[in-house]
């Protein structure tokens, strides 16, 4: 294993950190079902897989179709290809060791017909401890070469959306939009966009999760445009909201008044402070203008191969920031008729305080 | 309600139907968590939801960032905005009610913890009632609306496909033939690709779901392009496989043998045929030439709102075909090194038999 490259070293350290956190829970095995925790750990990027680790190896279960892919993907996990289905194959599995297991799974990523199945395959010896969250609170905070990889695609999207607003005018429909910025991340080498694209215009705005549709950007709109890419398996993700024509006072100062929400959540980032109390620095901006009702989501969301992760920045969220964590920080409006105002950037949190990874500009655009 | 609109009208006797169903299984109520399935019941497109079904009403669960949205977009139902979950929200409405609730419920779709959270909400009044499948076994077969869109969708897919492939030429990445594939679906008006698109070239061909990498496309390799587009909510699917420049005499017959297996499969479909029966009548092809090992996933699956529906074409599914289902038949051959080769068109099962929806040429192209 001379040539042991950098990504299979450190997965072989998640592995051992994890089974750190499952030898403190008492369990014998893991059984992880959901598929972004099994790529972190063994790098199996197929949709169907199963991974069972115990305290001296890790089980891939795929089946047939990704034969020649696991082979090429996997390290530290032995594959097996499962005829009968993944959880039989996990559950017989189990059934050849002998004595009891005491098996840590997550509740929300286990479906009860998995369960059920699971049981039925490994018979008695089952006892199950429900232990959510151990591998998202490793991938919470990212190791050096994640790091260099969030960089580059946080990077990509800036690039990608500083081109395609020149191409943002009357006339054009949201889903010419959207196409052009997703066809772009892919000519500058992403594996795709991280989530479907927004670009929502004028009432539709308003809509905090619009997805575009043919409908034709008209002069006078407000345009949320909210794009990420996935490059190297990581994900990006801002929001920039312009206008189209001349904006009038009132849309002037909803778009300060995001803004300045912006600024106090990513001044209050630093290790050790609680998510809740990040979104609390945002909330506090628009209560003191008025706005927060016109605020309806949290503040944001930690971000690594999935682009929703721990922790999510909101209300009553104890969790602490810890350095090397990467979050959004998206406070909005959503005035219904007149629209929506998003301004969303990535931050990583460092022993200092905050990096802003994103680099568009967040100057007021009419365009 | 003089302007109701078909769609509306269909919904109304979906959840009729879907009573039916649940009343034959003498349950109280039924509890919907997948969203294609709520969608398809009361219009919703939101990330965030929970459908509780009873004999007399229809409530939608979601969160605050989908409320004007579900203004808009929901019938049928009543939408509740749940502030502290939806599981919690959920389960205190059935809290609310007398007696016993016999709760139907589809156990795939149900994780351990929302399970866990709807009981500890509800009460001990709960009694779960696994009733797998009842949607989806509704939305197998096709109405005239969803059929309407089917068609448009596979033939937008089938133009989409017949442009890019002009472009398929050595040189050229695999990331940069699906940026091109993507954004014409796109400007054709649909919402999106249905999948992330394969554009799977060389040795990487003979992964079955390979996604497109920077690779260059080179002289003499083949290349599989598997497709689809999402229009007006329907998804559409086709696969091609073309060699750049003169193919060899192996993979002439590899072709053959591929597009044989596909018509046997297609000429076998016809209302109350088993899908197995298909599935064994393009294993039955492979065999005689001796390339039933290359052939390592099942022959197809229903589409529809969801890339992948019931029924699927496999061994062992005794599951009948019905007219309205529209499947994909998409046999294929995965030989290590030398690559992939698959044909995969979507075929509306008729009372006479089968119907091809997709139109692209299956002449083997040498490109």
């Amino acid at each position: 294993m001379a040539h042991e490259t950098a990504h299979a070293k450190s997965a072989r350290s998640r592995i051992h950190r994890l089974r750190l956190c499952f030898s403190a829970l008492n369990a014998d095995a893991l059984l992880l079902t959901h598929l972004p925790n099994i790529r972190y750990l063994c790098g199996f990027t197929g949709s169907a897989g199963i991974l069972l680790i115990d305290h001296s190896r890790a089980t891939l279960f795929t089946d047939s179709r990704y034969t020649l892919q696991a082979r090429q993907e996997v390290y530290d996990a032995t594959t097996v290809i499962a005829p009968h289905g993944l959880i039989r194959a996990a559950g017989e599995a189990m059934k050849a060791r002998r004595g009891v297991i005491r098996l840590a799974f997550a509740p929300a990523q286990l479906s009860v017909a998995q369960k059920t199945g699971l049981q039925l395959a490994a018979g008695a010896r089952l006892r199950w401890l429900a232990a959510p969250d151990l591998v998202e609170r490793l991938r919470a905070v990212k190791d050096a070469d994640e790091l260099t990889r969030m960089r580059r695609s946080a990077r990509l999207i800036s690039d990608v959306w500083t081109d395609a607003v020149r191409n943002v005018r009357p006339g054009v429909s949201e889903l010419a939009v959207a196409a052009d910025i997703e066809r772009s991340m892919k000519l500058q080498g992403a594996s795709g966009p991280s989530f479907e694209s927004i670009v929502a215009s004028g009432p539709r705005s308003a809509w905090p999760h619009a997805r575009p549709t043919p409908k034709l950007l008209r002069k006078n709109e407000l345009v949320v445009l909210d794009q990420g890419a996935i490059l190297r398996d990581y994900c990006s993700d801002m929001t920039r909201t312009v206008v189209l024509g001349r904006s009038t006072n009132r849309v002037r100062s909803l778009y300060n008044a995001v803004l300045h929400a912006q600024e106090a959540a990513i001044a209050a980032i630093r290790p050790g402070v609680s998510a809740a109390s990040v979104d609390a620095a945002a909330r506090k901006v628009f209560k003191q203008s008025g706005l927060e009702r016109y605020f309806t989501h949290s503040t944001g969301h930690g971000l690594g191969l999935e682009i929703h992760e721990m922790p999510r920045l909101g209300r009553g969220e104890e969790s602490l920031l810890e350095a090397g964590m990467v979050i959004t920080v998206e406070p909005g409006v959503y005035v219904e008729r007149l629209g929506g105002i998003r301004i969303e950037d990535e931050v990583l949190v460092t022993a200092q305080g905050a990096e802003v990874l994103t680099s568009a500009s967040r100057e007021f655009l009419e365009l």
